[in-house]
């Protein structure tokens, strides 16, 4: 069975850079089956990157690599964080990699990459994703292991994550956008676990404020239990929660984006 | 020889669902080959979803799964149709997989999806294409057999197809744009057969009449017939008939899109 | 091993056009591996496509096609060119396939496209890419010789590359803009070695003049070098020079764009 090397990356189809680093990997080993998770997050945008590496908890068990990757060439490290459910996450240290584990059983170890041994050389200062991070994953999906990278580094040392949880606080949800779909829906950080904590259930309705404004929405299973054009907010389909207008654009319809603060709660 | 399976959308590349299907297959059956025929399909365009479904008469005998899905969770059934050419179609009974059979010898059988076995559980109300669709593909491509996954319908009981085919009467074709081509070429619901039938051959003009105006144009081969920015109408490469403008966009010349209708008439 | 089969285009994620290409290679021969270099060229933008066929270096030997060719269906030759380190490029004669020999050790052969037999018949004459170039590739994959495809071509007859190589004179590099990146950058038609022998060395200031203005730009080797928003100029990912705002938009801060004529010199 080949093994899975996941990419995501903000390049969009813009680049050749995607080609390059399933090239570079299918160099180094063959026997692996390259899936391109998501190209499309916005350009820097770490939170939209933290949010895709979550959804890896939906690939089989591999290797994971993020470039979303604004400090390329600064001092910013590059890692490999291996996760208890047996997954490895390779990409810069800023970050867009320390949602997953969440989602993955936790962090079992982490190394910095410097061993060049593993890199394309020489090393663009302005391309780490073709030069370290896919061929990491290429020889880590070999039988490399992680300690032939680099030392080990305290997980508490590591950027943290570009959004925490949200949490449940007097009956109201203190929540961020994290991420707004292709569709325009906005994705907050609220697992299912706390909104099923909230008790909001389909049925019920609940007020979203924000700093401009503020909206009632039907709390539903699904985008069709609303007319065409109609605002609701559910569960997502990644272990989030989810504004929604059904065949429409709830970012566009509010003018919210990512990083806005929303508070909600019952009614 | 891995089985193919291809998975086209409306998700553009702004959504890692596309990388958590292929993943989900992957998972199921690591001996298939997942093509990505098409994800631009304009979101909830059932027209372009069933255009794009009628080119899998270019790829090998496989499983070819389409989601485009406005009505995801509510009472739309999922279904497998299987064609006589060999080939399973698999996706939401909302008309998109109905005009594919016309080009691969017509419907076989249809079975419903309901055996939750075959699901990704919890199934999600909202993305049946991580949950249901693609992992009915890969079961279908290890030789599950149809009438594992529930009752068998009557063709006749599914939404029919988004469009008809254009007719010839009284020596005009009244026709529908079925799809606006990124490049801006507009496509009619005209087969080649009917093309040939009105002796619209190339050397001849015919003239387009629509709603808000009306055109002449030459009828070619190919585009480098006419000048750079001239119109032209010629045969498209998928068995359909094609207006378009040399290097340019007709779309945006003529202003017209999905949906409108045409009248073409010899000169 | 399988053999690699990358394929680049101007079909955007548009178009069904790109799965169909990659069916076509797998009916033919499936023990290959495609690879989706890139489809976001700019639509009929030669210089684009060469630019991206110049970073097949980075790839394992293989077979490259490129698929820009807004002179479909006329006159215009199809080519395979085999280059010295082994690879073939395969596409239409109009420059797009010419750059990349620079950095593949130059041509050793060239052939015409000719012989129906390894084409998808009958040809379309406006989708070449799925009837002609990609089954070629899939054809010289399973071990076809070039020769079986047509007759020779001496190299000296083909369309020659959209850009030639800037020159440094008198101290000044006269250079064009080949390629404008996704996220701003403007890349110029300059070799790392002539930028070398200019003398332009990080740490130093270079001014570039064009039509309408100048600049002064910081030599770096990477963007974090400069603040957010602050340009830059540097050995960019692929053998060539690049000017970049960190975390911004060159292209839209100058208002420059592909074709546009640049003068550097040293401060």
């Amino acid at each position: 069975m080949e093994k899975i090397i996941t990419l995501s990356s903000d390049f969009g189809k813009q680049t050749q850079g995607i080609g390059n680093m399933e090239g570079v990997i299918y160099g180094i080993n063959p026997h692996t089956r390259v899936i391109h998770l998501m190209h499309g997050i916005p350009a820097f945008d770490l939170m939209a990157a933290a949010r895709t590496m979550e959804t890896v908890y939906h690939m089989p068990v591999g290797f994971h690599v993020c470039v979303v990757d604004p400090d390329v060439g600064t001092t910013r490290k590059g890692v490999i964080i291996k996760v208890k459910r047996g997954d490895y996450l390779i990409g810069p240290d800023n970050g867009c990699l320390m949602t997953a584990p969440r989602l993955l059983g936790g962090i079992e170890r982490v190394v910095e990459i410097t061993n060049e041994k593993f890199m394309i050389r020489p090393v663009s200062p302005i391309f780490h994703g073709r030069h370290i991070f896919a061929p990491a994953a290429a020889h880590l999906s070999r039988g490399e292991s992680m300690d032939s990278f680099g030392k080990e580094l305290n997980p508490a040392e590591l950027v943290s994550a570009p959004y925490g949880e949200a949490v449940l606080a007097e009956k109201k949800i203190h929540a961020e956008i994290i991420h707004v779909h292709h569709f325009g829906s906005l994705h907050f950080n609220i697992l299912h676990s706390v909104w099923e904590s909230a008790g909001f259930e389909p049925g019920k309705k609940v007020r979203l404020t924000w700093k401009q404004g503020k909206g009632v929405l039907p709390v539903t299973n699904t985008f069709g239990e609303v007319a065409q054009g109609q605002p609701l907010i559910m569960k997502d389909d990644y272990q989030r929660i989810e504004a929604a207008v059904n065949q429409g654009s709830f970012a566009q319809k509010y003018g919210l984006g990512v990083g806005d603060k929303i508070t909600i709660e019952g009614l």
